[in-house]
């Protein structure tokens, strides 16, 4: 039996679609100026993973863009609950994005519109395909492009201005690589194109402490290491202390724990993926199945829409 | 009898369609990486201005994110004349985009996706209401956030990448304004949200050189100005500088050559729009009935659709 919403579930203008169907007004400025905000929840083995964590941020997000979410927090998840079951998805990528909205009346000013709430599931997206994962991540410092200043867009305000990334990306695969990471204006690094980035330094696990968005894969890496008695905190990186590293990994919600194995065509310490970020990448995933970390789904027999 | 396109008509998957019905894919990255780019074209008493110019600079925009334009320069051409018509607007403001698109079966790889074209006339919009143009604009400098800077993302690329642009508009309100106008991250002014400025300083016209968009209204006052044997050039403009300018004004396709008569609250000059300002607004005016910049629209009856 197919349900149509084998491929994803959406939920648009207050109603649940297959996700294909899913559709933005073309004169919504979260798409006209991406004036919007989003958050991404990974649902791993039929439950969610660090929900609260996510759509906490999520409201700081909207919050710092003064955007009202029309939702609260109970209903949020209410929604992506169905959208979850819908979908059957056991393993799943769930977006939830607040927009400004469509002008009414030709009006300029964004304080009059009525903030939009969209959301999906749709299954789980890898930055690094899990049985690439020993092979691991080929990655370039961007030489064409500077990550976007933080006095000029928020990075910790999670949002659509990727066009450094996209520049980047174009750069890596040009480079015949395919993960960017971008340095600020000052030379520190800042951060990938959807990815935090770490590094082992004189025996320390850094991650930088500003330019990039602060991900709750990367707050999960910091808490376990801290148990694991691994020395990590963030810090201002330069490239050549990046370039210097004994290992090197990205995080995500769309992959977890990613080990890079090249840099600029160089391999990083073996060229294999470090000690450090083995373990790491093997804890993160043991936390899956940890109860603090666990919202189950339902997937009780689907309603009908 | 009503079409359903009073409000504006759309071009979208290839089917024409009321401004109202046109939707963007969620998954479209034009939306979810803001990875697209746009042009505008006004129409004024029935006829495009310059619409060669703007379709140039959009396939310049294109090229400078390597997308593929679906569409030839006739092919466009044939496209907005029809959704001008279907509109039956005399005056409109024409928007043409280009997406990235949807990536294919969960692939992060740009290179592969197919490139979406969108296009709608809606009624001309007014950055500054005409009958508000001897008040002019209350504009700030924005001290709370700075231009993304070119090293990021090049703003002669018309792009979608609005933070820092919204960010000022928000502050412009609190400080009981509605127009920001940016600095760059060395204290250079750039541009507003949606318009390029001018400034009187010394007996010359300037407009900034770097970190704004090369504007067809700019260009435009250029070229009138030379006509009128005004000094005009681009430069670099210090902060400085523009507070001491004896007249500011801004410009845009939506609105023309608009007075702006306060910055921070303080008169510029007498607190009225001046008279170099008055003179190119009114040549501007004149300009939309010089054959050379107009490619008049075939209102003639509507087609089947």
């Amino acid at each position: 039996m197919t349900t149509g919403f084998e491929r994803g579930a959406a939920f648009v203008d207050g109603r649940f679609v297959p996700v294909d169907e899913a559709r933005v007004p073309i004169t919504d400025v979260g798409f006209s100026r991406s004036d919007v905000t989003y958050d991404v929840v990974g649902v791993w083995d039929g439950a969610f993973f660090r929900l609260d964590d996510h759509l906490a941020r999520f409201e700081r997000s909207c919050a710092g863009l003064r955007l009202r979410l029309p939702f609260s927090r109970a209903e949020t998840t209410e929604i992506l609950m169905r959208l979850v079951r819908l979908s059957g998805l056991r393993e799943s990528y769930v977006d939830v994005i607040c927009t400004r909205g469509v002008p009414r009346d030709g009006s300029r000013d964004p304080r009059t519109f009525e903030n939009r709430f969209y959301a999906y599931a749709i299954p789980y997206v890898w930055i690094l395909r899990p049985e690439d994962a020993e092979t691991g991540m080929d990655a370039v410092i961007a030489a064409t492009v500077r990550r976007i200043p933080a006095s000029s867009v928020d990075p910790t305000v999670k949002n659509f201005h990727w066009g450094d990334l996209t520049k980047g990306l174009y750069e890596a695969y040009d480079r015949g690589a395919r993960y960017p990471i971008l340095l600020d204006h000052d030379g520190y690094v800042t951060e990938g194109s959807g990815y935090n980035v770490f590094a082992m330094v004189g025996g320390e696990l850094l991650t930088p402490e500003a330019g990039a968005l602060e991900g709750i894969t990367r707050r999960t890496v910091l808490e376990l290491a801290a148990e694991e008695g691994i020395r990590a905190r963030s810090a201002a990186i330069s490239e050549q202390a990046f370039r210097g590293a004994t290992e090197l990994f990205a995080t995500s919600t769309a992959g977890g724990v990613m080990p890079i194995t090249s840099l600029d065509g160089e391999p990083v310490g073996a060229g294999l993926p470090g000690q450090v970020t083995s373990l790491l990448r093997e804890r993160y995933w043991q936390a899956h199945k940890d109860p603090r970390y666990l919202t189950p789904v339902d997937y009780g027999p689907a309603p009908a829409h």
